[in-house]
This record gives C-alpha cells, structure tokens and sequence, in this order.
C-alpha cells in the first residue's frame, strides 16, 4: 500500500465521505464543477441504436452523432488483453458460432454465481479473437443493424481510446465482472490503468457494478469513478463475501456517503430516478438525484433508448396492436427531458443523435 | 395592385435584384444577417424518419427533436382549406382507399401536364378529409413508421401553424402545383397569407417550385420566400407559359440575379450543391453556394436522410448484399457536415434529431 493510498484510507474512514473524495481526485468533470453544466450524453456501446454494438463502426458513429464519452464494456483475453465485449460470453455479439475451428472451445462457466453457455473472451487469445466478426445482438429489436454483421473485427481498449483520443470525446469503460476475471488471474484493472496511462486520457468515466474494484482504483488514478447500481440485486463482491448487503442500502443515503468515500459519481437504472408501476408507467420520483448531489455525487442514468420496447409504458407511442409498435421510436424525447429536468448530470444513450438533440434543445 | 405592390414590381425591374429583395422585406432571417450563423434545421414534413410524414404526430417529433422550422407542403380542399400533404392525391398517405363511401371519387387528373389516378383534396371538404386517417407513405423504407397508421388525422395549415407558434419553432409552408390550384379556382396564396397574418407568425419561409406565385407573394408579405430548385427540369409556371428556360438556367449567375429580385433564398436538391456521378458518388462542388450568397440569397438543401438508400453512394455504410443495407443509417453525419461545410444555410432533415446532433456538435 503505498502512502497515498493509505492516505486515503484513513481520511475515507475518518471524514466525512463525499468531500474526501472529491478532494482527493480533483477531476475536472467531478460534480461540484458539473452543477449547472448540459448533462453529458454517453454513447452506449457506441450508437447501439445504428450499428452493431462494442464495434469501432459504433463508436466512429457515436462520435459524429456528437457524444461527449463512447463507453466500452470490457473484458480480458487469454493473453491479458483488454477488448470491448458487453460480456465475456460471445455468442450472442460474433461469429464464434460459425468457426469450427473453435467448435471445441464451446463450455459452461459459473460468473458471478450463474451457469453460462458458450464461447468465452478468457479462452481465446487476442490473435484468435481478431478472426472473428461481430454481428447485431438483438436482430429482432434493431434488424436494420444487420446490414453491417459481418464487417467489423472485437476492438481492443487501446484502438477505442486511440478513436475517442483522435476526436477529442471521452471514454467512459465498465469493468465487466472484476470478481470473476480476478480469480481466473487476469484482473482487468491493470491493462485498463496501462492503457488510460500510456495513453494519457485525462476525459474518462470509469464504472463498475462491484466495489470493491472501485477502491482499489480510487487508490491507483484521479480518473473520476462511477458505482454503477442496478434497480435490484447487490455487487457480486458483496454478495461473494456473504454480505446481506443490496443495491437498495447504497442508495439510502448512509450507503451514499460510503460510495462517496470512493467513487465520484453513481450510475443508476432509470428507475432508480422514476420508479416505474405495474403496468409499466412511471410513478413519482424519488429523492436520489438530491441525495447524492447532496453527497457530491454526479448521477448518471442508464440506458435512454428510442424504441417503445425500451421506454417507460406512458412514453410509448404509436399502436399497440401493430406487430412493429416495440421497435417504433417511442417518446424518448420526452423522457429524456424529463430526467434532465430531474436534475442528472450525464445519461448513457443507445441513440446519441437522439440525446444530443435534446440536450441541445434544452440549452437553446 | 396595392401601391405597395406597385413599387416592388418597379424596383424589381429597375433596379438591381439582390438588395431589392432584402431591403422590401426587412426579414430577420435573410442571408446578410444569417452569415456566419449555424445552419437552420428544417424538419422535413415532420420528423419524416419517425413519424408518418404531414401529421401533427410528426411535427410533434420534429419539434422535440430541435427542429428550428417544420415543414408542411399545402394542398387545398374542395371548401378552400389549406392542408398537410405531399401532393393533392392522397392514396399513398391516407387510407382513402378502404372507404367504400368515397369509392367514386377516384379520378384521373392531369396534374402539372402529367396524368395521375387515385384521391384528390380539392375533391373533398375539410370534413369528410378529418374522417381518413393518415398511413406511412414508404413502408418498405420505413417499416418501424407503420406503428402509427390509422392514428392520425390530415392536419389543417392552421393546426400546424398552431402547433409551432406554441412551441416557438418556425414553419416553412410550401405551396404544391400553385398553377394547377389557380386553374380550379382554388389559389393557395390567399389561405396562406390569410392564416400567417391571422396568427401573426414571424418566424417562417415560403417556398415554392414555381415563381409566379413567389413574385405575386413578393407583393403581399414580407415573410422571406424561398425558390425551390430541382436537379432537372423546369418551374410548372415556365413550362405552362411555353418558356424553355429550365432549373439550370436559373442557378446561373443571370438566373440567380432574377430569383433575388423576389426571393429571399434558394431550396436545392443537394446534387445542385454536389453533384454525383454515373454510379452516385459524389464530385466536386458546384459554385452555387457562393454564387447565391454574392445575390444574398441563402442556400436550403433537400433531402438530408438517414438511409443508405438517400445517401450519394460515397456515404453508404455496411454490407451492400444485405437485404437491409438500403434502410440501414449510412454516413449521414458525414454528408450534413460536409454540406454544411460547403456553406449551406440550412437543411431538410427527414431526423431532426441527427440534423441538430451534426450543427450542435460542429458548433460545440
């Protein structure tokens, strides 16, 4: 532990938590300084809406659409590298299916606690990976996205930085399943802090679902950190060190204050903003926004998407009786706004024309 | 002949075109105060991409998605109501067709010199068009847009007009076959001018293919006019008085002198600005841009589309053996970015919401 960690430490236990944080990683895009800024939109995948996600076609797209952070998911290789894959399990988002090459390779896993049935990123090298071609991975829900299966290679970190670096955007990645890649010994905070260092980012979110890989960062770079949170469940490496601790105590505003102590930011499911009901329509709004700002959080809502399938019941728009009424653009716009006027900072968007154009209106 | 009238027909013809124009109609928008400016986002017929075109459905959109004007095109009723509709016959954008009680309307017309069958506004009253209900004019191109067939009324100019000045969004009405309209005793421009005045709208453009009636409208506003220009061809008005000057003629430097003694600007077809080539690539710019700017003409192109199948070939993205590939959204960021870089005005955007990304990232 060197001494600014452990300085850390101490001053994370002993004082009050969001101010800690923020003064110990003086980041530019950290919330103090955001307040009253045009909430950043974040390309989901790139622009998932438009091209086959986790793909440099996504992200070149994204970019001219105008996001302000591209954001990569990102798993390890076999040989300790970094790519941008939603999961390790890649069935679903390539090719693999198709090379009987690496027919023998097909296996079940336990990550975090659940069997998986496939292809997986750990078993390939990158060399390996590289032969391989991504596709759309909801064909039904996007099938214009089709168009392009085929034609684009899994990119590493390093070609998405090197793109963001080229255009001046951020780059906003998730640690997919720290845990899990920590135990099969190809931990994922080493190569992403190698590269975020080699390659000097300064605009860059980075996120987590878990923990206790958020400390250990805090520990390692001034990059802002964001907890990721899901509207149920807990973090693995809780759930994995047998705590009874969930999701629903992070965001009471004791479990705040202790996210504060290390991370600048939360990203939250939608509902967590604008619980939904029943039959789907959005109900009041709790008090998250404030309480975290409270705690000099920045909060971050996932995902905003276009299609009706994707919207709260009462943004949808269009018949319901129509067999393409799920995947007809629904009242994003609307709901957008209205987490803007809510108070969040930044909103992860599968179409980022879409969230570009409303920020933009908003500010006009 | 008001004397208003009087003076601005003898100015035109004495005096030098350009400034003419500009110094009659005062225009908040007219190219010399524009200059420099961001270009104008014009949602074409609505948020066209999104919404079946010439709804208020679809107007709603646009706004949302940051259009600066939308778009209705105009065609009379049989009791002299302006409506929303790409042309006078209607089967492709209404279900006129399964409506047994309006069985014997259907008719063959010449229109502009050529024939057409099917519905005609000016053959129905305003009433018996609010019982049809508008459907997606291109589903094959736009299946996602047939969600909302049968949900929609034929909206009137006044609703549209209506709809804009509550959300402080401009309107750019294009009058459609004004010479056919005045041969069945029902001229477009009174109900026009009638409803701009009624309602006092100041942000808005008129367009029209033709010019007598941009000259006869010269007289009577000083809303800016726009001459609209085809890549072929010829204004209606020109052939039906037997001229044989073309389009081509009037985007030479004499035809641009002649527009701006009554217009205010210039709506082309893009390829007037880049033309393409024998397999749809685009080429060297024309000198247009600059040649209207030198007349104080502003420069409006037409159409900027998500699609690869409205994209010049050089714009097309993904895999040209897809059955999806002409659906599928190609460079269109791109394309509005290199136009907009050539000096454009303004853009007739089918998705507002990419047209805003693209001005809003180019001036962030």
């Amino acid at each position: 532990m060197t001494m600014r960690r452990l300085l850390a430490s101490v001053l994370s236990t002993v004082l009050v938590g969001g101010t800690v944080a923020v003064v110990l990683t003086q980041t530019p895009s950290a919330t103090a300084e955001r307040r009253g800024q045009a909430p950043i939109v974040i390309g989901h995948r790139g622009a998932s809406a438009h091209r086959p996600e986790h793909t440099l076609l996504s992200y070149e797209a994204a970019i001219a659409m105008g996001a302000d952070y591209i954001e990569p998911d990102l798993v390890a290789t076999k040989d300790h590298v970094l790519v941008a894959r939603h999961e390790n399990e890649i069935s679903g988002t390539t090719d693999v299916a198709a090379h009987p090459e690496f027919a023998d390779r097909r296996t079940t896993k336990t990550v975090d606690g659940r069997p998986v049935t496939g292809w997986f990123t750990e078993d390939f090298t990158l060399a390996e990976l590289k032969t391989l071609r991504a596709k759309e991975r909801v064909p039904d829900l996007r099938p214009d996205n089709t168009a392009f299966d085929g034609l684009a290679e899994i990119p590493t970190f390093e070609e998405v930085v090197k793109l963001a670096l080229a255009h001046g955007v951020g780059v906003y990645p998730e640690t997919k399943h720290p845990t899990y890649f920590d135990s099969i010994g190809l931990s994922l905070e080493e190569p992403l802090l190698d590269v975020l260092n080699r390659y000097r980012v300064r605009k860059a979110y980075i996120q987590s679902f878990e923990t206790a890989n958020l400390r250990e960062l805090r520990g390692r770079t001034r990059l802002p950190l964001i907890q990721l949170i899901t509207y149920g469940g807990a973090p693995y490496d809780w759930v994995a060190a047998g705590s009874t601790r969930t999701y629903d105590d992070m965001v009471r505003p004791d479990g705040l204050r202790e996210v504060a102590t290390y991370a600048n930011g939360i990203g939250v499911d939608t509902r967590r903003v604008v619980p939904v009901d029943a039959s789907g329509a959005t109900t009041a709004p709790t008090t998250l926004v404030a309480d975290a700002h409270r705690r000099r959080l920045d909060v971050h809502v996932w995902t905003v998407r276009n299609e009706n399938a994707q919207l709260p019941a009462d943004y949808r728009l269009g018949d319901p009786a129509s067999p393409v009424f799920p995947r007809a653009t629904g009242n994003v716009m609307g709901w957008l706004s209205r987490l803007i006027e809510l108070g969040i900072d930044g909103a992860f968007c599968d179409d980022p024309a879409m969230g570009r154009a409303v920020v933009a209106k908003r500010s006009a």
